[in-house]
């Protein structure tokens, strides 16, 4: 059958459920450039108006992860679990769980992305250990999964290439937050990369893209959904991102706090957010027969220290050196440092993680184009979080890096994250809400 | 004051009041290419969904207006009155108001269009008579005007490029059917071309685009508005487009309609519709104290023949031959006829007109795409209108060309245009309404 891109664009503007082949053909079409950018657009402002249904957005997830690429898993034996994080500040989280789960059978197969904007990537967080590769061909992907139950690569260029086209196209049309196009975004590379199981991290909060909890349960029911269409165990947490998470942000930062928390040193957010996610994930990889068993599990594989030796041994098997585990000194070193001091005694109120993230941005932890350097010393620790009691004079955060001018930047940015009340402040809950499952 | 064009979007699809300068910088920066079509296209499908403010339709209209060239008039003494119609199958109103206007003293500078689809342009329709040009240099198109009261001249090339390239845009991105980006794409060509007061025959009905008075009042409405914000005297008068105005559709057969009418012998339609809109016209351009007094005028400028003497001298000044007004057989002539005959005996109910346009088209008298050639003496002429009493057998509409199986596609799209009922059937109300002044 024969489709007009005009009459597909009409349909949905006068508010009618497109048919699962005329989602296809705008994917296909779009994807080959046989459909123009203009005609995507005005869909795509039409689908801002007027929605998409579970079937569209089904349909539409599942038109962008077969688009390109897509990885099979089945030569790794066992019940395989993602893990996504919908993005946030200090979100290291993957560095710790990752371990958890496979040193309690939970094979691991993992493709993480890097860094844009404000908020980091798992690519060049683990980029900052010595000698670490995160670009490994199948074969020793797939074997490394069965050998050590555990790898993390870079994405490879030939997954959702729908998706990536029209993210883009969506980022300069003011198209990109609606529920649907988010879902089916996220999803597509989800399930292109080939687990059998999924755990969604929603953020939730002003440093999120989904800002109150009503939104992230929104988001986290549409992504559940297409899951569970997919026949996939899916489920999210929408867990709290008003502040950054944990202490450090910042590329050889962040690692040291994973490495910190696998040890049992961790701050207590992200201690508590990783058994959470890890039992999760436990749970739907079938080790455990409850969220609840799994985070025992997940507590002990920590306590017990197997947890820190899997990701020694995870280094060492993708090239790096494992004795980074030992010996801070061994990652890249900041020359310089600035601190951010409280101007009055009282209780922290607020830490917009947005603007600490720019401000870990600006010290050189982030890029602002895909082709910037980064300078993988470079970040922020966070002396204190919300709740916690200041005095005047005393260091709310300090800043790490090699560039004086960048620095004094990145201190302005910190300086301006921080609210500090007279009164005390409660510290906000970090699990909201569990979806699925 | 720099802007960004995916902040104007998502203002728009917000909901907001663009500014002036922010509908200034999309429609400068559509047109010199500076802003890619796929913005465009978001905005206006925002726009679709959010409408657009009496002052933002303003601004867009006079963005587009001056986006190229604009006719200044000046030069003509008098005030200068233009008529737009909204395009109707049938409609050579320009053909006989024209003439009536200018023989009562209304200065005619006029540019009209070509056909495309299924509607018929004056430029098309003046060039089925022998000799006429109607392209004229500007001195030349300005001195006659001066000289016999009327020149009439295609489109130049620089008029309102922006609303060229912005409904081509909205043509294959579902975003042509909205009020405020129809009136201010009508008025901007009005506008930029340069007469001082201007009358407007919006087409209500099943062929026209506005399907249903409600919506033809809205749009009317809009159109008066922007004439008024411009300091334009501006009177829009709806008028029925259930069936084709007239009894002949295709350019010479319009023509010579529109002679017979000039001479007193047109359909009472056509002849009724003549008299009001050239009243109108009178009156806005000061030579009548009421559209009333208008009226009488331009009755006495036809029953006198003072108006069929200005088209000969109107068509000889164009380097026409004007004995076609006495002769007829001067006319491009067809070969061939074809006639639909009725089924059985009743009354006609229904002709739609955009089926008698498109088989007028299929008979050679339109053009699909804007290189195809026509056949200046194809056409239909309609025997029967709504109303009119007909036995089984008896002629219903005669087709006229060239190629017999143009005229077999036609004669077959025809038929489908009638429907007789066993009832009698009640004429329509040809004026609906008049807004303005």
């Amino acid at each position: 059958m024969a489709f007009n891109m005009n009459d597909i664009i009409y349909k949905k503007r006068q508010g009618n459920e497109l048919t699962s082949e005329e989602i296809e053909y705008f994917v296909k079409g779009y994807t080959d450039s046989s459909i123009p950018d203009y005609q995507a657009s005005a869909l795509l402002m039409a689908i801002f108006f007027r929605g998409l249904s579970r079937k569209e957005i089904f349909t539409l997830t599942n038109a962008m992860r077969y688009s390109g690429d897509t990885v099979d898993l089945s030569p790794i034996s066992g019940i395989k679990v993602d893990k996504h994080s919908s993005g946030g500040v200090g979100d290291k989280t993957t560095l710790i769980v990752a371990p958890i789960a496979a040193s309690c059978g939970i094979p691991i197969a993992k493709m993480s992305g890097r860094g844009l904007g404000f908020t980091g990537g798992t690519v060049d967080k683990m980029e900052s250990i010595p000698g670490f590769r995160t670009s490994l061909e199948a074969e020793e992907f797939l074997n490394q999964v069965n050998r050590i139950g555990m790898a993390v690569i870079g994405q490879t260029a030939h997954i959702t290439p729908a998706d990536k086209k029209l993210y883009a196209l969506r980022d300069v049309t003011s198209t990109v937050d609606n529920f649907g196009l988010i879902a089916s975004s996220i999803m597509s590379k989800k399930l292109a990369a080939g687990s059998d199981a999924i755990v969604l991290d929603v953020k939730c909060g002003q440093g999120a893209f989904m800002e109150n909890l009503d939104d992230a349960t929104i988001l986290a029911n549409l992504m559940v959904d297409i899951g569970t269409d997919a026949k996939r165990k899916t489920v999210a947490v929408i867990t709290d991102m008003n502040q950054p998470l944990g202490n450090a942000v910042g590329n050889s930062l962040e690692v040291i706090e994973a490495i910190e928390t696998l040890k049992g040193n961790g701050p207590d957010d992200i201690t508590e957010l990783a058994k959470r996610l890890a039992g999760v994930m436990i749970f739907v990889g079938g080790k455990a027969s409850s969220k609840e068993e799994g985070y025992a599990m997940a507590a002990d594989a920590l306590s017990s220290g197997r947890a820190l030796e899997k990701l020694k041994e995870f280094i060492e098997a993708q090239g790096g050196n494992p004795e980074v585990v030992n010996d801070y000194s061994l990652f890249p070193q900041a020359s310089l440092m600035e601190t951010v001091v409280s101007e009055k005694d009282g209780f922290v109120k607020d830490i917009k993680a947005r603007n600490i993230g720019i401000a870990s941005q600006k010290t050189g932890a982030g890029r602002e184009t895909k082709e910037d350097p980064l300078d993988l010393s470079a970040g922020i620790y966070l002396s204190k979080k919300i709740g916690s009691a200041v005095k005047k004079g005393e260091v709310l955060c300090t800043l790490y890096g090699n560039d004086k001018a960048k620095l004094e930047n990145g201190k302005a940015e910190a300086a301006s994250a921080f609210e500090i009340s007279d009164e005390p402040v409660e510290p906000p809950v970090l699990i909201k809400k569990i979806i699925g499952e």
